[in-house]
């Protein structure tokens, strides 16, 4: 079963990845664009066929290994 | 209007960060993790209420900078 997560950034902390995308955006005309912030993204293949089983794997490898959770908030955003 | 998009790399290009964070999750004891696979997510802030027009623009901006479009895709999940 395939889970898929994201890490974000929390709210509260700069993201100066995101800054310079939104700067390289604006310089190719898009400049209707008011924040952009960058996270990652996880495909993750457990094997397992349980969905509530294989998402709460999934959660566990985020809290432990996938996301910082001092500066960073993950979730779990779907499951085929 | 908040559009979030992700971008990941084709199915048939190697991926060794996925592969790296597959190994260490594997040293942690997560022994039936199959495959990881790592991508880059997007929270894009467009001044637009319009949900059709806003992502349209996400996509535009997906095809010009944010996707590499001979090695990666994109799509589009969702907006608030």
């Amino acid at each position: 079963m395939k889970i898929s997560a994201i890490v974000t950034l929390k709210k509260d902390v700069l993201d100066p990845q995101g800054k310079v995308v939104q700067q390289a955006l604006k310089g190719m005309g898009f400049d209707n664009v008011k924040e952009i912030r960058q996270g990652k993204y996880f495909e993750i293949d457990v094997d397992e066929n349980d969905k509530k089983k294989a998402e709460k794997k999934a959660e566990e490898m985020c809290k432990k290994l996938l996301a910082n959770l001092v500066i960073e908030d993950f979730k779990i955003i779907g499951s085929q």
